[in-house]
C-alpha cells in the first residue's frame, strides 16, 4: 500500500441525500477489497470532534444499498469552523490511527475538509452528495436524480387534481441557489412555467404567459419555482400577486418540503454512488488528495476540493428553451 | 327493466378522490350490461345546468380504471344550492332523456342530491368518493385507502432525513373534521404522536411526551396533525409554540398537502370502486333510490342519503389504544 | 401480571410476507408497554429448536415497521414435525424462561403451534401472516394488500406495453389454493378474465370470451391466471393451447414469482399487523391462548387455532360477478 | 421554413419504452412552435402503409407525458422489410403531403428509415427508443433509465424475501445483446454475480464465487443474468447446473419479463425525450436528415443512421470492476 495507507476514515456531513448509504458502502467495500480498514465517522464532523469512530468490515454494510438517509447520520458542526474544533477533531482522528479521510456532502462540507488538509496534512477526498446539483466539478451529483423522481411523482399526483378542478398551481421545490431540480422536473411534468433563481422573470410576464396558457385551451396550469426564486419575496406572496390580477383562478400553493429529502435512491443514484465511493478510495491508495471525486461527460474524474468549491454549474439555456417549446 | 330506465347519468362532484375514474367505468360497464345507455355529466351540478352531457359506452371509459383524479372532472356549484339553479339542472337532465342519476362525491354532493329527488322525483344513488373517510354508512370511502398509502409513503421520506438529523418534525395530513387519515397514517409510519380533532390533547401533554420520547432514546420525533385539529390555531403556530419550550430541538414542519388527492389508486381504492359503481345500477335497476351505497363489515349495504349526511364515522379508540402503545 | 407471564418468545415462520415486521415491532413494544420481556426467535422453529433466542426492548424494533420480509427471519423447518424435534424445542423455550409463544405465519405454522401447546401446555398465540389470505378467521392477512398492489403496479406495466402491441398476455400470479389474489388483482387491473382453483372454466369457453373480447373492440387481453388454476397444467401450456386456436395473436406470458413477496408493506398492512400484534399480547396476558388473532368485520376477533387451520376463506361470489360486468 | 416543410410525420416503431409518449409530445409542440403541422401515424410502418395518419395539434397530446408505452402504437412490419411495401408506404407518404419523419425506435427501425431516405428521397430523423440503451451515437436510450429503476424495485423486493430465507436467486432481466440493464441494475441491488452476453464467464467460476460468498457471511444470494448470456442455454438450465453442485442452497429463478417495458417514465427519461423530440424536428427545420439524434456526454449529438445501426455502445471496464469490488 502507498505511504502505508492503513486505516480511512468515512462520513456523511451537511443535507442527507438518497444514495448516501451507498456510496458508505462503496467505500467501506474498496477499502476492505484493497485491505485498508475502513472506520465510520458518526454525525459529520461533530462526530469527528467527538470521537464517534467505529473500525467497519464489508458486512457493516449489508443492506444499506436501498436505504434512503444516511446510516452514519449527519449533522452541521459550527464547532468545526474554529480552528479549536479542528485541532480536537485532529486529535480523535490520530487517536483512532486514521491516514485519510473521505468526506461525502455538499459545498460547506468540502470547505471544511479542505481546511483540515491544510492546517493538519490530513489527506481528504471529497464526494458530492446533495439533491440540489450545483457542485461544479461533477454533471451529477448523489441524490439529484432521486429528488427529482420524488418530485415528478407528487407534480403528477398535483396534476391529477389539478386537471379535474382546471386549477392554477404554485410549486416549490427545492433549490436554493440553483434551478435544476425546478427545470428538470418542471420539463418533465409538463408544467406551464418554470422560476428559478438564475433568471429574473417579472411578475406581469408570468401573468401574461398564463392569460395565453388559458386561451390556448388549457384547463389547468401549474408553475413550479425554485425555493431561491428572486420573483416574489416567498411563494405565497407570489400566489397573492398572482391571483389579485387573475381573480378568476382557483389558485392552490403546495410546498414540496423535505420528502424531496428521502426516500429509496434511484438506480442511477445508486450506480453513481458506487463508482464515486470506489473511486475515492483508489484515489487515496493512489496517493492523490485534495479532490472531489466526480462524474463528467460519463467518466470519474478529479476536480481540486478548491475549484469544486469556488465555481458553480450553470443552468444549460438549450433546457431552457425545451421547456418553453413542449409547454406550448 | 323496472320503471322502463333506459339511461342513466353519472357525475363526479367535490373534491376528486383517486378511484373515482374506477366508479365511473363500473357505473357505465354496468350500464351497458343491463343495456341501459349510460351518460357522462361533465363537471359536477354546473355541467348538469350546462348541459354538459354525453352518451357512454363501454369502451368510452377504456384505460381510465388506473388514472388518478376524475375524466368527467368536478367543480363545486353554488348555483346548485339555489331552487332555480336546480330547476334549471332538472330542466337539462329531462331534455337529455335520463331517468336516474348517480353521484360520486361527499356529503355536500349527497345534500344536493336529496333535494334533487325530493323536488323533482328523479331517482338518485350516491356512491362515496373522498380520501377523507368521513362519511357515515361505508366503512370506506373511495380514494382513502390510495390516500393513506401517499402519506406513508412521503412520511417514510421524511424519517428518512429525521433520522439522519435527529429532528423533530410537524407533519400536516388532510383530514378537516376527521382524524383517520392522521391515525392510520400515524400508526403505520410509528410517528410519536397525532393529533386529531376528534381529541383535545394540550400542548403541555404533547411537550411531555415529546420530553419522555427523548429519554426513551428515541433520537428523531415525528408529530402527525390532522388539518383540523385543535391544539393550536394552526401547525406553524403549534411548531412555534413547541420550540419555546424545547429550544434544543430542531423542529421542521411539512404540509403535505394537494399530493394526497391525485395519483394512481391502490387496488383496494379499485375494488371499491369496481363493487360501489356495479351496486349504484343494480340498486336503481331494482327500483331503489335515495341511498347510498358502501360497504359495511365487509359486504355492499344501502344507506339511505339523509342518514349518511347525517351522521358521522366514529374513530375506533382501541385504534388510539394501539397508536399509543406501538410507539413507546 | 396474570399468571406471572414474565417472558414472551415471538418468532415469524413460513413463506415471508410484508408487515411481518410492523407485526414483531407491535408485538414487542406491546410487552415492553405491559411490562413483559419480549424475545426474538430466530429462523422460525429450527431457530427454537437451535435457541436462536434474544431478549429484545422497544428500541430493538426501530426502523422495521416499513421493511419488507422479516428481520426475525423465517425458515420451512421439518424437524418441527416430528415429537423429538418439539420436544427439543421444548427444552430451549424452558431454558430461555420463556412462559408463551407468538408464531405469525400461515396455516402450517399454526399446526406446528397447536401441536407445541398441546404436548407441552405451553399458550400460543397466532398471528396470520401469508400474501395469500386463505386463513380462515381473519378478512385479511397481513401481507395480503400488500401483495395485491405489487401485482397491480406489474399489470398496469404490462398494460402499457400490451395495448401498445395489440398483445394477449396470460399474467401469473401466487395462490396455490386460493385466488384470492388473482380475482382482486385482476378486478384492479380490469383483466379480460380471471382463473381460480375454486372455479373450473375450461379451455374452450376461456378462447369464446377471448374471441367475444376482440370483437367488443378490445385490442389487448389480459388474462389472469393463479398458480394454482386447475385448467391447464400450467400457464405456458395453457397459453399454447390458446394460440393454437387463436393463431391470429401475438400471445405473450408473464410469471410475477417472487417479487409478490418482498416490499414495503402499505399502510392497511402496518396498521393490521400493529393492531394484532397488540392484540396477541393482550390475549396472553389475559389468560387466553390457543387461537389465532384475526380481524373479522372490522374488529379484532380470536378464533380457536383448531377451527383457524381446518377451515378455509371463500370467493365471495359477487365479487366474480363485478369481475365479470366490469371487463365487458 | 427551409425547403417549405410544411407537414412532418411521426410514429413509434418496434419494442415500445416508456418515454416514447414525451417524446411524440415534444416532435408535436416543436413542430407547433415553428409552425409546421405534425401528422401522427399509428401501428409503426404498417400504418404509415395502411394510411393510418392524422393530422395533430399542440393540445392532441396534452397528459401522454406521465404514460408509459405508446399512444401512436407500435407494431412490427414484414412487409416494410419489402420494396413494394415501402412503395406503399411512400404512396401514402405523399398522399397525406407529409415532407418529413420522425421515428422513434431502435435499430431495426432505423434500417427501414434509411431505406425509405434512400430510395424515395424523403427526409427522416431518427430518435432512439428502447430500453436496452444498446444503441451506437447516445449515452442513453429513451426508457433505458425507467427499465432500470423498474429492475430495482423488483429486485430489492426479491432481496427482502431472499433474506428472510437465505435463499439464492437468479433473476433474468432484458437484454438480448446487451448487458447494460443486467450490469447497471445489478450494481444497483448489490447482486453477488452478473452474467452479460459481453463476457463469457464460465459456470465453474460462478459456482466458486457463491461458494466463498457465502464464506464470507452472507447468507442470501442474488446472482442477474441478462437474456442473451451465453453460460447457459437458458436460467433455468443454468440454475440446474449450479443446483447440481450445491445442493445446500435453496435455488429459486425469477424472469422479470415484460414488466420490464411499461410503467411511467422516469424523470430523466421524460427529460431526454424531450430534448431529442425538440432536436429532431430542429434538425429536419434546418435541412439535416439522415440521422438520429442522440445525447453524447450530455449535450444532443446526430449520428448518421448508417453509423447508429452499424455500431455498437460497450460496456465500460471499470463498472465491472465497481460491481465486483462493492459485492464483496
Amino acid at each position: 500500500m502507498l505511504n502505508g495507507l492503513k486505516k480511512i476514515g468515512v462520513m456523511t456531513s451537511g443535507g442527507d441525500a438518497p444514495g448516501m448509504n451507498a456510496a458508505v458502502r462503496a467505500v467501506v467495500r474498496a477499502c476492505s477489497y484493497y485491505e485498508i480498514t475502513p472506520c465510520a465517522i458518526y454525525s459529520g464532523y461533530q462526530g469527528l470532534i467527538d470521537g464517534k469512530i467505529e473500525e467497519m468490515g464489508p458486512r457493516s454494510v449489508a443492506n444499506i444499498l436501498s436505504q434512503g438517509g444516511t446510516v452514519l447520520k449527519s449533522a452541521r458542526c459550527m464547532e468545526f469552523r474554529t480552528e479549536e474544533g479542528r485541532r480536537k477533531a485532529y486529535e480523535q482522528f490520530m487517536a483512532a490511527g486514521l491516514g485519510a479521510l473521505i468526506v461525502i456532502g455538499g459545498d460547506g462540507s468540502f470547505t471544511g475538509a479542505r481546511l483540515f488538509q491544510k492546517e493538519f496534512g490530513i489527506p481528504v477526498v471529497g464526494i458530492p452528495g446533495t439533491i440540489d446539483n450545483d457542485i461544479f466539478g461533477t454533471d451529477f451529483t448523489i441524490g439529484y436524480d432521486t429528488a427529482l423522481n420524488t418530485v415528478v411523482d407528487a407534480v403528477d399526483k398535483i396534476r391529477d387534481t389539478a386537471s379535474s378542478h382546471d386549477r392554477l398551481f404554485f410549486i416549490e421545490v427545492m433549490g436554493r441557489d440553483a434551478g435544476f431540480i425546478a427545470l428538470n422536473s418542471g420539463i418533465a411534468t409538463g408544467v406551464e412555467q418554470i422560476l428559478i433563481p438564475e433568471i429574473n422573470k417579472p411578475v406581469e410576464q408570468l401573468i401574461d404567459r398564463i392569460r395565453q396558457s388559458g386561451r390556448a385551451g388549457k384547463g389547468s396550469s401549474m408553475i413550479m419555482v425554485a425555493e431561491g426564486d428572486k420573483s416574489g419575496s416567498n411563494i405565497y406572496q407570489l400566489a397573492d400577486k398572482v391571483q389579485e390580477q387573475l381573480p378568476e383562478y382557483d389558485i392552490k400553493v403546495t410546498v414540496l418540503g423535505h420528502i424531496q429529502r428521502g426516500g429509496r435512491p434511484s438506480c442511477s443514484d445508486r450506480v453513481l454512488a458506487s463508482r464515486l465511493g470506489v473511486a475515492a478510495v483508489k484515489s487515496l491508495k493512489d496517493g492523490i488528495s485534495g479532490v472531489m471525486v466526480g462524474v463528467r461527460k460519463g467518466e470519474v474524474a478529479l476536480t481540486p476540493l478548491e475549484e469544486a468549491i469556488k465555481q458553480h454549474n450553470e443552468i444549460d439555456p438549450l433546457l431552457l428553451e425545451v421547456a418553453e417549446i413542449t409547454s406550448i
